[in-house]
């Protein structure tokens, strides 16, 4: 079965939609799909950006949140601007990490979506992410031990370090094998090229 | 009759695409296409980048002249990567504004864009870009003469200036009256806008 890679950070705004969307869209082009969670802090510094390019350069974020709005009504999905953006998206990405090869996967990175984009939920709280493995069934306690656990955290390193060695500059990406798609708006082409015979 | 504007640098990558297919689609569309040429130097420059982007973020630089290679492959549009990137496209924009509301800046527009991205002609000198008005019938001495009066120097800095001004910060950029949408991959959906009952 083809497959693709879903490199995504709970903080960036065009991979809401995408995450929305993936697991349906996969499904439908008989593409096994493999999340895989990272870091984009690291990826910007790489870069020389302290910040998201959104906040440095003021005329790209506001066409950013406009642009999400058309696209979020147009496909239905609630929005509403979070107080602070970027979020904080380490312990989720931390928690997601353990998960990534787990049923949660899915419903856990739609809720965190969901939390930031759409309820204005700290998503770096503790709370917002027990409350969200819980009403999962998942154990909320293990997980974060698990999440916090050192090798956890290298994983975490070693993940964004990859990201990096395979020519990621932002997020969504999608790989399949070592062909790079960038953007929501690439998401189809690269379950195409996925699936190709 | 519904109108839309498309916002172009003779430079730029994602543009030639756009350029290539806009005049069809926006006559599919039943939108009237208004040609507005102009430089994103100085709205790079506005961003603190003296450089593309794509030059100073080797990385983006690598993903887009792949990502353009497949578009280009997929929309059967020759694609040889210019000898020097980003070209100076000050000239050809003066040319073009002299033109843009002629019947030649259509067939204008994507002859520059074919010498730049599939003939890796340098379309910052004078032969190139006479060569194109003498192939579309245009007395190439009159319309260099009318690009290079202060008059049409100034003007160009002033569509520059309307372009900051309106919200742009790339290109292809299309409006419909102040709904900005950028890149290549937002073109269906500005017709869309823009054609809206």
């Amino acid at each position: 079965m083809p497959a693709l890679e879903f490199w995504y950070d709970f903080a960036s705004t065009y991979s809401y939609p995408a995450a929305m969307r993936i697991e349906g869209a996969a499904q439908q082009s008989g593409v096994a799909l493999r999340w895989r969670p990272f870091l984009l802090g690291p990826i910007f510094k790489a870069q020389g950006w302290n910040d998201s390019p959104f906040n440095l350069y003021p005329a790209k974020g506001r066409y950013m949140w406009r642009d999400l709005e058309r696209l979020c009504a147009k496909a239905q999905l609630p929005l509403t601007r979070p107080a602070r953006f970027p979020q904080n998206s380490l312990k989720a990405a931390r928690l997601a990490l353990t998960g990534e090869d787990l049923p949660w996967i899915a419903p856990f990175t739609r809720a965190v979506y969901t939390a930031n984009f759409a309820s204005q939920k700290n998503i770096a709280e503790d709370e917002t992410l027990s409350g969200i493995l819980t009403a999962l069934n998942v154990d909320a306690a293990g997980a974060m031990e698990r999440a916090n656990a050192p090798a956890n955290k290298q994983r975490l390193k070693d993940r964004t370090d990859e990201a990096l060695r395979r020519g990621l500059f932002g997020a969504p990406s999608f790989l399949a094998g070592d062909e790079l798609f960038w953007g929501n708006d690439r998401l189809e082409e690269a379950l195409a090229w996925a699936s190709r015979p």
